[in-house]
């Protein structure tokens, strides 16, 4: 963690209104509009400053991953004062922050070595640790949002770190299910569902010793993709260094089968879910990554639109057992296009 | 309802596949991508049929509303034999509907007389009242995707009907918050929010004697707007005529709005909610429809990326405050720009 190079923090004062019809809190944070730090379009706010005059958000150095406060952060541990509403409001309380996967501003994580990705998983679960430790914060949600089709508008190879003060509704409900799978049958409902998509094989793009990655059978996305320890794991810190090695040749496999698929950068939400840090033990949670891409072809996007957005019901036009042949005939070497 | 002018049904058979991480079911249509008709640019399928030998989607005559079936549906009532997979597949069995809302292809539905406007809200009223009476069917979604922002290629004026075998995620959650709220307060919960809306007033957009539109000071989505009856009423065919007389008042004023905002029409999913078709009474739900416009300035569309859609908490840069200043400040008149 490097401390900020800016003099002038934000006084981030986020405030959360609950939404009585959907049951969920949204956060507001209208400073968010008025960034009074307006950079020129050269300006690379995730290099390292070379300048002292003209700091980026990190300090000058040397560096793998770099780790720090979001500026302009969606959840602040020190709001406070939420105003009134005709709903209730509370405190946006929570921690937003940035990781810089490189120093180089046009690489990838695809690109990145095994052992980068490596030093990733671990970074994540140091930050789980540190952040989910403080009481407050019970959920945290390392995430990459990749490309311009995303609204990505810094292409520094770079993803986020949301830590929330509840267990937000998408892991929410996963977790629901997977305690009521747990209860139901003493086994985790992902390492089941593994072991059925490996014993399958037609949606699989790896297998290896400790971890698997495939198009899961129920995919809401084309393209979508699940990755995950074999075995039990239930976050980060809970990685063996053999699953954790495992997992990463999993992780830069798949990212490589998008890139190759064609032949350009591929876009995608990576979103990784864990055990809450609420202090209970969750046996019945895997760690595992998905992926959200945005695309239902070469050359168009899927949009979310009535079904999706309206009624929560997704509906698509391609089977996952297409976008997985299509992922499966990509080849791709661990060893290629490696770069520090 | 018109016959379809095609000698070739489509033979749809689309299947539902079980997600047992988020508890709910995905529909595949993948004959959907292999649509044999490749109209030509100049081909308007939702205009009336001149030629027989070259038909559109609606028979040769005169319509005020047209409404036909979806040739490439993703739920059909005769679906049948899912493939087996690793998950829990069932036939796709639900109906899909298209709904043309004028004859003039360049028009708009704000564009539209409040007669139309009314037409259209029985449409909608008779369209469930038929559809939602067949035992298989347990809700029933009128929406309108409007704009190529949110993937809509045919500009001709309409809209679609989803009709499913199941009360759909986003409806169901709802109704359970409507009905813990019923069974606390014995009143309906977004009566209760339009009434405290009235009061506060600085979010309304329109209010007349049966209707009120406002920004929910809750919005997810930049310029959100939801509007409905101010009185309980559960679903189209509830409606007295004054309430949809009003009702129609509230949504082209809303429309309006949208369009007068930055002179240019206006991207939605326009979404309405209503009670189940599933034969309770439902005296807790309340008719209403969601606007969720893509744009979060004139410039900038919103995307959902990691918090929105890996956690499923949203994050707004601005206010519901703001954005209905902003609404407010567009004046309409509902008897201009009226098209027969």
């Amino acid at each position: 963690m490097a401390p900020s190079p800016f003099a002038d923090p934000q006084h981030a004062n986020p405030h959360l209104r609950w939404h009585p019809l959907r049951g969920e809190w949204v956060t507001y944070a209208a400073y968010r509009q008025n960034r009074t730090f307006q950079p020129p379009p050269q300006y690379n706010p995730l290099a390292v400053t070379m300048d002292p005059a003209n700091p980026t958000e990190l300090p000058q150095g040397d560096y793998e991953i770099a780790v720090f406060d979001n500026r302009f952060p969606s959840l602040a541990l020190d709001s406070h004062d939420p105003p009134a509403s005709t709903v209730p409001t509370a405190p946006a309380n929570g921690h937003c922050e940035v990781v810089v996967f490189t120093q180089d501003p046009v690489s990838s994580l695809s690109a990145l070595s095994l052992s980068r990705i490596e030093l990733l998983l671990q970074v994540w679960g140091d930050r789980t640790t540190r952040i989910g430790g403080q009481h407050n914060i019970h959920y945290v949600l390392p995430f990459e949002n990749r490309g311009a089709e995303v609204g990505v508008t810094l292409h520094h190879p770079h993803g986020q770190i949301y830590a929330y003060p509840f267990v937000p509704p998408v892991p929410a409900n996963m977790l629901a299910q997977e305690r009521e799978y747990f209860l139901q049958h003493g086994s985790s409902l992902l390492c089941d569902m593994a072991r059925l998509e490996a014993e399958d094989g037609q949606r699989v793009l790896y297998q290896g010793p400790h971890a698997i990655a495939f198009v899961p059978p129920c995919a809401r996305y084309p393209y979508e993709v699940w990755l995950m320890p074999s075995a039990p794991c239930k976050d980060f810190a809970a990685l063996t260094p053999e699953q954790r090695a495992d997992l990463a040749r999993a992780l830069k496999t798949v990212l490589l089968k998008f890139d190759g698929l064609w032949d350009r950068p591929f876009p995608y939400l990576m979103s990784w879910y864990q055990a809450p840090t609420d202090g209970a033990s969750h046996p019945e949670t895997q760690l595992h990554a998905e992926f959200f891409p945005p695309y239902r072809n070469r050359d168009r996007l899927k949009y979310l639109a009535g079904t999706e957005i309206g009624a929560g019901m997704f509906a698509m036009d391609v089977l996952p057992e297409s976008t997985a042949y299509e992922l499966q005939q990509v080849q791709v070497s661990l060893e290629e296009r490696v770069v520090q």
